[in-house]
């Protein structure tokens, strides 16, 4: 890109579109610009020196963009690209930041116009507060960033990687869709669902409260879930999840029949396994 | 108690020992000795000018407090205080800080002294390290901590709270320890058992760690379990715990059907029950 800054464009400015551009406003390199079907959202991220636009003239930002990042939901990202194929600058890339990413590479793969570039991204950060107010710049600080390529993609990866790398002290990850979508499965969609059954009890909300320590407020976190989202998350990725769902419950039955046969030195053995392999997980020594 | 401080001993100054005993340290109402079986924790927690003694002269410690306080295994601290049931001052009050309570109140009960109060505690709070050394002040600042009234204990139940109080911005609940043990079970055991449920998988570490967010990270935290201390606390509770499983399971099964059924309006109104329910326990308003 041979100019004295790099152009781009986020469209959505939410948490997640939201917090990615309050990173990489504060480097020189960039400009940013955004584009969101809020006005009000707009004036504020330009009120705040976030971006550089003030109102959205959607093609001409996109017309001038090095790089667009879309920060929307899954259909409504595709619907976007589907949308403004015509209008994205000739060799940009464009990347996105949905939770799973098969079906939109699918859905890219048969539309992208040949001298543009789309390239998979998933930043796994998130809170369970959403918008544009609850963004902020160190979002990412500390989590992985997963990299998907499409077909032919693979030669500019070292572009975008160089300029997510800005968004914070990340673990850029470069995967395949289909392993991408089955450990997500796994690792993010399956703990989602476990806070959901979690937080269905007989008990009350008060006595729950009264006896609860940080080992069930860490577990039931995720269960403030965004329905709308994860509705659609959990549909899309629906063999992974149940095969994930499956996985857990044997690991559960398994311990299960241990607590009721009783065996102390069975039971200390399988709570030792836990141990390390949480160890393990987290990158400790043991 | 008519004297110008209270003197309070502190068995066992591990991470929930040493934590009360720096807390009530800094209160001038107090002294604070303790007894442990390492000479070196006693030593260091005397220079660090938490307590009193530099040595251990258990009978000496115990017939001059007013207020016991046993922070040992469930199992040590029933025979630490079989042991020295003589030694008690009159007119006393011994608690525990033992994670079950309905083991240890009945076992209590047929052999304490008429002229000694002894109370059941459990604070809820801890962290996957443990000692004098990860021991601090404010670990129990916004959390439980449960008291558990023997036959005839209540009416000193508030010269222990107004003391428990000090330990730091802690909510008290007085609870019997039949619903304090079955609570646990679901607020405390359950997610536990969930966590090293979720540690257990056929992927590699580092692939899990790559591909893992908050959810994941938070819903293992607790799987990097004491093995020695949990064997106990689950056996002992295990009718309590089996039917909290069961209740979980149950729940991830209902979940799991509408998933494969994949009806999005069914899925939505779950995960929005599941929001709902999060929140209410949080306190949050809706």
């Amino acid at each position: 890109m041979e100019v004295d800054f790099i152009n781009i464009t986020i469209v959505g400015l939410g948490l997640i579109g939201g917090s990615i551009a309050k990173s990489l406003s504060k480097n020189k390199k960039y400009k940013i610009y955004a584009i969101d079907t809020n006005k009000n959202t707009i004036e504020k991220a330009y009120k705040d020196m976030v971006i550089h636009n003030n109102v959205v003239e959607e093609t001409n930002l996109l017309e001038k963009s090095d790089v667009t990042i879309i920060c929307l939901y899954p259909n409504d990202a595709i619907e976007f690209i589907k949308k403004n194929m015509k209008n994205f600058k000739s060799n940009s890339i464009i990347t996105d930041t949905c939770g799973l990413k098969t079906k939109i590479l699918s859905s890219i793969k048969n539309i992208i116009r040949r001298d543009i570039t789309f390239i998979g991204g998933h930043p796994m950060a998130g809170r369970e507060l959403n918008g544009y107010d609850n963004s902020y710049a160190k979002l990412f600080d500390g989590s992985n960033y997963i990299l998907v390529n499409t077909e032919g993609s693979e030669s500019r990866t070292h572009e975008l990687i160089e300029i997510i790398s800005d968004i914070g002290n990340i673990n850029i990850v470069i995967s395949k869709s289909s392993n991408h979508d089955n450990m997500v499965a796994y690792t993010s969609h399956l703990p989602h669902i476990l806070a959901c059954a979690l937080s269905k009890s007989p008990y009350n909300y008060k006595a729950i409260s009264n006896f609860s320590g940080g080992s069930f407020k860490d577990s039931i976190r995720v269960g403030d879930i965004n329905s709308m989202l994860w509705t659609d998350l959990i549909l899309d990725n629906k063999e992974n999840l149940i095969d994930s769902i499956e996985m857990f419950e044997e690991n559960l039955r398994g311990i299960k029949s241990i607590i009721k046969n009783g065996n102390r030195n069975e039971l200390m053995d399988t709570l030792n396994e836990s141990k390390k392999n949480v160890k393990l997980i987290k990158g400790e020594r043991m």
